[in-house]
């Protein structure tokens, strides 16, 4: 079963907390679309937010400073038919010590340690605050 | 290890032939991007084209037959830090018995099945060969 909506259920929800990765893609300075495989985070306050780090200028973050719009499409990786795929915008982007712990956090998730081993040198993250606006999810085939 | 450039080597073909998941990124009609998860093929004559099955009429043909600006990408489902993005375009579209014969052959690839289980009546498909022209390949990293 397969449908449209406009709001992040428990199911669609579980899909970001899991150790999967999203694919996110945004638009270049032409208007084409750039796609890249991404950790991924999802918080609920009194709705639902899909948070990606990244880094500050890098492409995505260059991108959606131009432009919030953005897709972001996750796949179950113990069953790929199981899958959602979102269109929204960026409304907020997170730097300093907010940043910083989140990819911290985000390490812990998805490589199992303490601290974020990639940094480069000067490199200073920022959290990427996405509202879904238009969700399709599709449950299990089998 | 990550590096740019504009051929497809036999690690990046090797993701592609995989039973990998690609996400392919295309242009709505109000210039937003769209990404949906799908089976992909590969197929080299003097140079490697990336096929993509949809069907006639689907969000991603439509969306293509406007604007042939798309991005896709892949990471090996046994290891998520091997992936390949990849930006180019739609250079031809194929039709009728090629691109039925084509999605059949991908559900042997990921169903191991001889036809393709998901056909709609009086659904039409359509083979997006794609023109490879940005690369972004990323190694494994452990």
């Amino acid at each position: 079963m397969s449908k449209d909506t406009t709001q992040i259920t428990e199911p669609i929800a579980q899909l970001f907390q899991g150790k999967n990765f999203a694919f996110v893609s945004t638009l270049m300075k032409d208007g084409s679309p750039q796609i890249s495989p991404t950790w991924v985070d999802i918080e609920k306050n009194h709705e639902y937010s899909i948070l990606v780090n990244t880094a500050v200028g890098r492409i995505k973050h260059k991108n959606v400073s131009r432009d919030p719009r953005l897709a972001i499409s996750i796949i179950n990786s113990s069953n790929p038919y199981e899958m959602v795929t979102i269109r929204g915008k960026v409304t907020e982007q997170l730097t300093q010590d907010a940043a910083e712990e989140h990819i911290d956090k985000l390490a812990k998730k998805y490589l199992g340690v303490d601290t974020y081993p990639g940094r480069s040198p000067g490199e200073k993250r920022v959290i990427l605050k996405i509202r879904p606006e238009k969700i399709f999810y599709q449950q299990p085939l089998r």
